[in-house]
């Protein structure tokens, strides 16, 4: 049988968020495989009620563990490593990573009771890491946090690069710059690059990127011009950002206090791994508080307006002695990522509330993407001169437009989402196989499948109340006539004002007096008619018919 | 006691949607009072999982029902009239409105069984509607929607002009442009303008407003250029865009369909009131269904994502005997309302996912809104010359923000949100009381209010799930040892992989058999007991605590 390379995307692939790609090589179903990225998503209140962390369903990559060989992680993004702590045991497998990104990942396993020497550090590119037929480089690329990579995947099929999440930024402030002439390199080596596996999140974006350094004096400006406190947030893990905004408070005459555990953490994370040099000192909360007002900074989590972060603190009232007021401003240095609307407005309009000046980033003076846009996308297809290009992480709309230009080029390419499995053996990608996949979620401390129905009955509950009847079958197999019916999420007033419940209970009862013995000995009978009763009549009183859960207490002669 | 003339927006004041504003007139305490608008707002997952619709709490304005003369309607949109049906009987006063928008509201009131002559239809402007103190002529303004109106409001106290929503449009395509000949006029007549109080939605926009007319060009080179069928979406209401539609879809040699109920309805009102003329006849979708690909434009309803309208259908597959697919163009002829992303781009995604090319307004192409940007707003206030301003309609970031443009401007002003009454006999605003007030959710065919703690118990089973605890005390008062435990919405099994609910009854069963006499007899703290323990153990075993709901049984001696 001849060997094949084959690709299969298990997150990523039609969603923003939850990376997680298969790459494998050997013959047809007996490929050694490696894994890139283990990331998660996160829940919300529309699809996923009360789930903590949403991550890929694996159970391909279990049945198929003793051909794993490695995971590879490009960058420290909780949509590249956030599933390690919670998923690493299923595969059991070495984790390799660059310092600062292992550094994150350690941390993610040692909470979760893990090994830390599973993360082994690996230098980039000129060194190699040589797993079964694959020989793999970590290059520096740049993006919104340090030392993100781009890998180089040989194979005895060819030469893959798989970019991880990546913008064209020759002065990213934190990190390396994207370097043209080596990437220029890359592409001439041997045969040149099979496959460029490419971000496409901003492919909709049709103007050239921009460069982080570009905020430095924006950021100044701004802080200069304040009266009062100034606030600003951005993502933790924006490094090169958290600089900017510190070295720009610095600048301005003022004491700079980092409030919010990711942040404090990302930066001590930085430092020790020595991404982040340089980094102004900082105070803690209780001198700010001390402090007069115009002579403070403060740099904040929760730009996505993450409810317990110190963004939606603070415009709540006091936060660790702070507060807001009277002619102090908040800067949001950062996008708000669609779906995340409503809560970031709910801060700025609470903000406003009190007084409180509120700056956005929408006209881009305070912000800048971390992700390729349109024209740089295509500027690296150019550099790179692919034979195929998979569209990789990115909802299918982009996926799609991201294919696209690549065929308007005259480059193979395909649209490939979670568990499609692709052959890249030949000089066309071809799909060959389907694979079972999904979303598995974190759910306090247990992990259960998005399928399973928990989620859906929260769901249901949520939108149509949840109504319990209890009834009781005595020892002599008779059923006590009366019914309990509580009600949780309904009105307790029928339209016309009577007691909801009772107003139940009476139709119930009624129904139970006139059962027949089969009915009332058969579990599924009595909950059926009982659930449609209920059901029923609250249609009738309240236009609504909600969730019913019975219990049918059958009493045991002693 | 001197007169006084107040001013109490109920609705609107403090967020987008749910418009409702009282203005009153008399001694204090004793003004006779109008209401302006009386529209809904949409419950989100996020806070009010299963509402329907969000109304304003009318409390006030029903304790002082006596007092109530007259409602004034300045358009049709949903937020400016959707809650007529459900709440005018509450006050029972006559409804003033021009004749479309008049038409709309007696659909709405019909269908909730009250009489259609409680609207009553008024002519613009000359013509005066005399109520009580109140002087109050409709005068045309553009908008998104035909035949919205801004109200003068003369007062002994001095003259009031309430924009309601608005735009400076004078090419509207349907319905009378913004003319601002007569609004010198109007801001010339006797002592001027006293209050304006004004639409600030559009605050941060920077940029003037476009007319509605500029999209005709556009529209219709995007409908030439298209190969298969070609699908446009908008906002029912914007009867001029789908006009401009269908007339762009009959010169590229097309049929048009109308899809959507909501849609056809305001087509056909609009039509026989007379606003909207020379409508390009339609198709029904079985005709389009038989119609070669190229030959036919769909104009659908659903571009915010709601889930049963023809865009959201379309995207799942077949509708009405149509369905889309290779080659086949989407256009949003609309923006997505901040909130509504996340169903909008599912929508996206489905139909990329079937082969449509996707194409959305964001760069303002094939879209303009409907409300005046920041320098149509000075405009306004330039050729008003308000002695007050009050801004209105918008969250309080934007009401803070127009508030502070025109004391820029040397204009008196004020943020008033929603329950201040504001006092506007003087040269200044000044806020002379808080009345109760809030919101009331339409849930299924009940009224219930916001802080009944229904959607609260709604919101709390979506995150945590619901435990269901029965336990039956017997004729002499001894509790059964056993207990029953349902979940709904909870991980079936324990970390350890244990029944979680037979868990939960083995230590219930614990606790029952050792409970004294003084608990067994007590509801309450049986209740309290029963609940502590399922939580404490959910937490150890799930990592989560439940809702719990307890039902005791307790059996009656025959």
């Amino acid at each position: 049988m001849s060997e094949r390379l084959i690709y299969l995307p298990l997150g990523g692939a039609g969603e923003i968020g939850m990376n997680a790609y298969v790459y494998g090589y050997g013959p047809a179903g007996r490929e050694r495989l490696i894994l890139v990225d283990l990331g998660v998503t996160f829940g919300d209140m529309d699809s996923a009620p009360g789930i903590d962390l949403i991550m890929p369903d694996l159970r391909w990559l279990r049945q198929n563990r003793d051909r794993l060989d490695a995971i590879f992680l490009t960058h420290g993004h909780e949509d590249h490593i956030g599933a390690t702590g919670h998923l690493w045991e299923q595969l059991g497998v070495p984790i390799y990573a660059r310092a600062f990104t292992g550094a994150l990942t350690r941390l993610k396993l040692e909470e979760m009771g893990h090994p830390a020497d599973t993360v082994r550090i690996v230098k980039p590119r000129p060194d190699v890491t040589e797993i079964g037929p694959f020989s793999v480089q970590f290059v520096p690329i740049s993006h919104s946090i340090p030392e993100s990579s781009a890998l180089i995947i040989d194979t005895p099929a060819g030469r893959i690069v798989h970019t991880g999440d990546f913008k064209l930024d020759g002065t990213p402030v934190v990190g390396e710059g994207f370097d043209p002439i080596m990437w220029h390199e890359i592409a001439g080596e041997g045969d040149g690059v099979k496959v460029l596996t490419c971000d496409s999140t901003n492919v909709f974006s049709t103007h050239p990127g921009r460069s982080e350094a570009l905020l430095a004096n924006p950021l100044l400006d701004f802080v200069m011009a304040q009266k009062q406190m100034v606030v600003a947030t951005t993502f933790a893990s924006n490094v090169a950002r958290l600089k900017t905004l510190a070295e720009a408070g610095v600048a301005a005459g003022r004491e700079v206090c980092l409030l919010g555990r990711a942040m404090r953490r990302m930066v001590s994370v930085a430092v020790e791994t020595g991404v982040l040099t340089d980094f102004p000192a900082t105070i803690g909360p209780e001198r700010a508080a001390d402090l007069p007002r115009h002579k403070v900074m403060l740099i904040v989590t929760g730009s996505q307006g993450e409810r317990r972060a110190a963004s939606a603190q603070l415009s709540r009232g006091r936060y660790l002695g702070l507060s807001l007021g009277d002619g102090d401003s908040f800067l949001f240095s950062s996008r708000t990522i669609p779906g995340n609307e409503r809560p970031v407005i709910r801060i700025m309009n609470a903000l406003s509330e009190i007084g409180v000046d509120v700056y956005d980033a929408d006209d881009g003076t305070y912000h800048v993407s971390g992700h390729a846009n349109r024209p740089d996308l295509e500027a690296v297809h150019d550099l790179l001169k692919p034979k195929i290009l998979i569209p990789m992480h990115g909802e299918h709309m982009h996926l799609r437009e991201h294919a696209g230009i690549a065929r308007g080029k005259g480059i193979a390419s395909e649209v490939v989402v979670n568990g499609s499995m692709l052959d890249l053996s030949g000089d066309a990608p071809r799909i060959v196989d389907q694979v079972e996949t999904g979303r598995i979620y974190l759910d306090g401390t247990v992990l259960i499948g998005a399928m399973d129905g928990i989620v859906r009955d929260r769901i249901r509950m949520a939108l149509n109340g949840h109504a319990l009847v209890s009834v009781i079958v005595d020892e002599e197999d008779n059923v006590l006539p009366d019914a309990w019916v509580e009600l949780m999420g309904l009105p307790d007033r029928t339209r016309g004002g009577d007691d909801l419940a009772r107003h139940i209970e009476g139709e119930l009862a009624e129904f139970l007096e006139s059962a027949d013995d089969r009915t009332v000995a058969d579990d599924g009978k009595m909950d059926e008619a009982l659930r449609k009763i209920t059901r029923q009549v609250a249609m009738e009183e309240i236009g609504k018919k909600p969730e019913v859960s019975v219990i049918i207490s059958r009493l045991m002669a002693d």
